[in-house]
C-alpha cells in the first residue's frame, strides 16, 4: 500500500490540474428514492415491467431507458490530440472533455469509453458488443487508417448512429468555413482549387466531403509528398483518393501544389513556408488546423491571404468541431436516425454557414462556438436531412 | 419512418412507466464551460497537459478523471431478476436502477454496460478492454454457471474490483442476517445445518461464504435435488460444491433435508411446502429469498420457524444486496483496492451484523436498506479489510 500519488512538482500549480480534479463530469439520478414504494418503482419489483415491455416491444428501450439520450464517446488512444498514441487512459481526460461539450451544447449524456484494445477486429467487436447501451457512437482519436476500417464496419452493424468526429466533424465545419469564405473573396466552390495538407482522418474526410459538394479539384499530400494515381505503396484510402483528386497529377510537395491553388487546409501538423502561401491565386483562403501550432503564423499567413482559419480560439475564425457533432448527435437522436449519411453532415455544414450568411468577412467566416444558435441551427438541418434520406424512425 | 413509439395500452396507466419514461440517470457535468477560457482548460489545449501526466504516472488516471469514483454495471441480460433471458436492451432499466442505488448509498458514478454477447470469452473480452474507463465492475444478471468463469477470468486479469453482485451482494447480506438470527435462535454458526434450495450465483456464493466462515454444514440443491458427491453429470462448480458440502452425503429433495436442519435459505424460485418447514429443528431460520415470490409465503413460515426474512420490503426482515454493494464498491474505490478479497466479503457481512448487535430479534436481523449507517459501516470495515489483505493501493 502506498500513500496517495501526488502530483509531480511540474503540474502542481496548473490550475488546469485542479479543475481536472475528481474529473470533470459525473452521473446523477433524475428519480428520487429516499422509501420503499418509491424503490418498489425504480427498482424491484416495479422495474421487471418495464423490462418486460421492452423486452416484447424493443423500440420502447430509447423511450424508457437512457439511451434515447446517450452517447458513446469511444477511443483507442491512439491518436490524441497532438499527443498520439498515449493510450486509453491518459485518453480519458478528453474523452470526458467531450462528454462534457455534448452536455454542454447538446444536453446529450455522453459516457467516456476508452478501451484497451487496438486491432481493428476488437474495437469493432467491443463496441458492436456495447451497442445496446446507448443511443449514437461518437469515435475519437483513433489513429488512421484504422479508423476507417473501424467505422465503416460499425455503420454497416449497428442500427444506431456511428459517427467518427475526427473526420465528419472536422470536414462538417471546413466545409461550413469554406462556403463563407468562398463568398468573402467571391469563388465559386465549383471553381476552388483546394490543397489538403494531411491524409489522416480529417484530411481524408474533409476531401471526402468537399469532392461531393463538387468542388474544382483537390491535391492532397500526406508525409511523402502529394497523393497521385500510381504513386506507389498507396493503401486501399489513399488509393481512391488518389482516383477522385489530383486531376492535374501533381507530384511533389504541397508548396509545389500551393503555386496559384485557391484554398489551403492544413490538417498534417507540418509546417507551410510563408513564400508557398504568397504564391497561392488572388483572394487565397487558408485554413490553419494544426492544434496547437498551427502550419505557419496565422500573422503571418493573412498578408498573403484573404481569409486565415485555424483551430485556435485566440485567433478569428475557430473551426472547431464543437460546432458540428453536438447538433448532429441531438438530431440523430431526436429522430431516432439509424445512421449519419452524406445529406446530413452537408445540411450541418450549411446550416453553419447559413447563420454567418451575408455578414461574412475576412475575420468572420465561421460562428464562436459559443453562438447559441449554432446548435439548433444544425439540429433543425440535420434531423429534416435524416428525414429527407429515409433514416429516421420517427 | 414512423410515429414515436407508443406504450401499449396494459401499460399506459402504470405509473411505474412514467418514472422511467428518458431513463433513471444522466450525465452531469462538475465544471462550467461559459468561455474560451474555460473551454481551454477543460478541453483543448490544456487537457493535453493532464493527459501526458497520465501517461508518464498512470497512478494519476484515479485522481484526475471520473474514473476513482466509477463503476461499470455490466450485464450480458440473460438471467434478469425473475425474468431471465430477456437480452441487453430489456436489462437496461435494471442497470439503470443500481447505477441510481449506487449514487444513493455510496456516491458513486455507475454507467450501465448492457453487451450484446453471451459467450464467456466475448464477455471476458469485451470487459476487459473496458477496464481503463472505469475504477471497478459489477457484474450483474449474467446466468449461471457462465457466471463464475465470466467473473474468475476478469479477476485474474483486471487490477481493478471485480464484484459479481448476484453472487457476493447476496452472500454477504445472508451471511449477516443468518449472524444475527443464530444469535436470536441462540446458536453458533459452527453448529448450524444448513439447506441451500438453489445452485445458481446466489446459491453457490451463498454456501462459499457461509463454509468460509466455518458453518457446520451444508446440503445444497438444484432442480434435480440434493448436490453430493459422485452425483452423475455435475459441471466443475457443482462438484467442487459436492465436495464442500452435504457431509451426511443426504440424496433427494430439499424437502428431505430440511428434516431436522437448522437453516433454510432458498435461491431457486422453487416453492417449499409448509410441512418441510415444520420438521426443521427448533428454532428454525428460514430466508425465503426468491423475488417476487417467496418459496413459501412468510406468514405460514413463521408459523414453524423462529426467524423468517425475504427479499421483499413488505415483509420484516429484508434481505437486500442493496445492504452490501455500495459500501463494498466505497471502500474499494476508496483506498484503491485492486481486487475483493474474502476477508472483504466477511467484514462487510459482520459490519451489518454488527449494526444489529444486541438489538437482535425474530423481526429485525438486518438492518433497513435506508438506515443509514449501513453504507459507512460497510465502507469503513471493507477499507479496513482491504488494507489489511494488501490490496489496497492507498
Amino acid at each position: 500500500m502506498s500513500a496517495e500519488p501526488t502530483l509531480p512538482n511540474s503540474y502542481a500549480a496548473d490550475p488546469v490540474f485542479a479543475m481536472h480534479r475528481g474529473g470533470k463530469i459525473h452521473v446523477q439520478s433524475t428519480v428520487e428514492v429516499e422509501d420503499h414504494a418509491a424503490l418498489a418503482m425504480a427498482y424491484t419489483p416495479g422495474v421487471a415491467r418495464v423490462c418486460s415491455a421492452i423486452a416484447e416491444h424493443p423500440e420502447l428501450a430509447s423511450e424508457y431507458t437512457w439511451t434515447g439520450n446517450t452517447v458513446a464517446v469511444v477511443s483507442d488512444g491512439t491518436a490524441v490530440l497532438g499527443l498520439g498514441d498515449i493510450g486509453p487512459s491518459a485518453a480519458m481526460p478528453v474523452m470526458e472533455g467531450k462528454a462534457l461539450l455534448f452536455k454542454r451544447f447538446a444536453g446529450i449524456d455522453a459516457v467516456p469509453v476508452c478501451i484497451s484494445c487496438t486491432d481493428v477486429d476488437e474495437i469493432v467487436r467491443t463496441v458492436a458488443a456495447l451497442a445496446p447501451s446507448f443511443g449514437g457512437i461518437n469515435l475519437e482519436d483513433i489513429s488512421a487508417p484504422r479508423c476507417f476500417e473501424v467505422e465503416d464496419r460499425l455503420r454497416d452493424m449497428l442500427d444506431i448512429p456511428v459517427f467518427h468526429d475526427d473526420q465528419h466533424g472536422t470536414a462538417i465545419v471546413a466545409l461550413a468555413a469554406l462556403r463563407s469564405a468562398a463568398r468573402v473573396v467571391g469563388k465559386d466552390l465549383s471553381d476552388l482549387r483546394v490543397v489538403v495538407a494531411g491524409a489522416g482522418a480529417s484530411g481524408v474526410a474533409v476531401t471526402k466531403l468537399l469532392l461531393s459538394v463538387g468542388i474544382g479539384d483537390i491535391a492532397v499530400a500526406d508525409s511523402k509528398g502529394l497523393i497521385y494515381q500510381g504513386r506507389d505503396g498507396l493503401g486501399a484510402v489513399k488509393q481512391a483518393l488518389s482516383e477522385a483528386t489530383n486531376k492535374a497529377r501533381l507530384t511533389g510537395s504541397t508548396e509545389l501544389a500551393l503555386h496559384g491553388a485557391d484554398v489551403f487546409i492544413g490538417l498534417s501538423g507540418a509546417t507551410i513556408a510563408e513564400e508557398a502561401i504568397a504564391q497561392m491565386a488572388p483572394g487565397a483562403i487558408t485554413f490553419l488546423l494544426s492544434n496547437p501550432d498551427p502550419e505557419i503564423h496565422p500573422d503571418i499567413a493573412r498578408k498573403h491571404a484573404a481569409v486565415v482559419a485555424t483551430g485556435r480560439s485566440d485567433f478569428p475564425n475557430q473551426i472547431n468541431n464543437s460546432l458540428a457533432f453536438p447538433g448532429v448527435f441531438r438530431a440523430a437522436l431526436d429522430v431516432r436516425a439509424h445512421t449519419v449519411t452524406e445529406n446530413m453532415k452537408r445540411a450541418a455544414a450549411e446550416a453553419i454557414a447559413g447563420l454567418v450568411g451575408d455578414d461574412a468577412a475576412p475575420d468572420y467566416v465561421i460562428p464562436s462556438q459559443f453562438d447559441e444558435r449554432v446548435a439548433p441551427a444544425v439540429t433543425a438541418a440535420v434531423a429534416d436531412a435524416a428525414r429527407a434520406d429515409g433514416v429516421a424512425r420517427r
